[in-house]
């Protein structure tokens, strides 16, 4: 149960917009920014799924699974690839540079002073330019704001499958600023 | 020097809001929303005080010492009671609620999960509302997030005390919207 009266029937996220539009309105407008608008390099299924893979560093259940889904429609519907991601970067079916990339956003996810020169250097190494990196830190960052948010107010985050899918679907293909599909609360 | 080319003489989150105007302008956005604008019950200084301490607990240098100006320009220049915050919150001069808030504040700083039910009803018993403690959530997890982009970029630092106490006073009075006075770099 939720540690605040929410009074309504979304999860995750989605009921603290409701709850709180004021913060809501940048909180959106960031995630928009950086995952969904067009960049002049890194595809926005790249970039969620550098959101989806912190999020499940920080064990944050809905935005694991949300920007997994969101992630897997962007990808061409790979599910295998995301969990490789999930289990381990190291050997999943990705290019080098976003291997580098989202070894720099494991450290950001432990704490921003953990990035070295060498990680920066291997990524650049690896094609990665300043931008994509700036924009991966800042991800990686956003996204221990975002989970913290989530667990922090212990929001109501379904656990089904086919549900996350069919938000995700919605949210690969719109975007961060169409109105959320109400969801059935489970029992 | 910070990991990317940042092409500004800016300090700190200032650097990164130049080089990239298109995240910035949400994450400025969320932070006058969290901190500067009215609040029914948490004065803004209470509220930097949140995101000072949160910042302290993340050890970056440039957000702890700009945001911990803020709050004592808006306490009544207390230097003496930010330092009791930053060394003991439980044994501070401050209110009763407050403190409940800062221990939520530190739980999510560790994580969002470590919140307990515990932890929102002694908070209740001293007098928080949902309100406040929704916001205090937010801004213990948005500076997770500012912290580790402000590092995880090793953006420039000043170890100058009284800057940091001339920048504090310019937000403390005008909030984040209006522009930043230019810094003259240490060599």
């Amino acid at each position: 149960m939720p540690h605040i009266t929410l009074s309504n029937e979304f999860p995750g996220i989605r009921s603290l917009f409701i709850y709180r539009p004021k913060t809501a309105a940048p909180l959106n407008a960031l995630v928009q920014a950086m995952l969904h608008d067009p960049h002049p390099t890194l595809s926005a299924g790249e970039r969620e799924l550098i959101a989806a893979y912190v999020s499940r560093l920080n064990d944050c259940h809905y935005c694991s699974n949300i920007h997994g889904a969101i992630a897997r429609h962007q990808l061409g519907d790979d599910a295998a690839l995301m969990e490789q991601v999930f289990q381990n970067p190291e050997t999943a079916d990705i290019s080098s540079k976003l291997r580098a990339l989202l070894k720099i956003a494991a450290k950001v996810q432990k704490g921003g002073k953990n990035v070295t020169d060498e990680d920066v250097s291997l990524a650049r190494s690896e094609g990665a330019t300043d931008l994509e990196i700036h924009d991966t830190v800042l991800i990686a960052a956003a996204f221990c704001m975002y989970n913290r948010y989530v667990d922090g107010l212990a929001t109501w985050q379904p656990h089904d499958d086919e549900l996350y899918d069919k938000m995700g679907e919605q949210r690969a293909r719109e975007g961060y600023l169409t109105p959320p599909f109400k969801v059935k609360r489970e029992a």
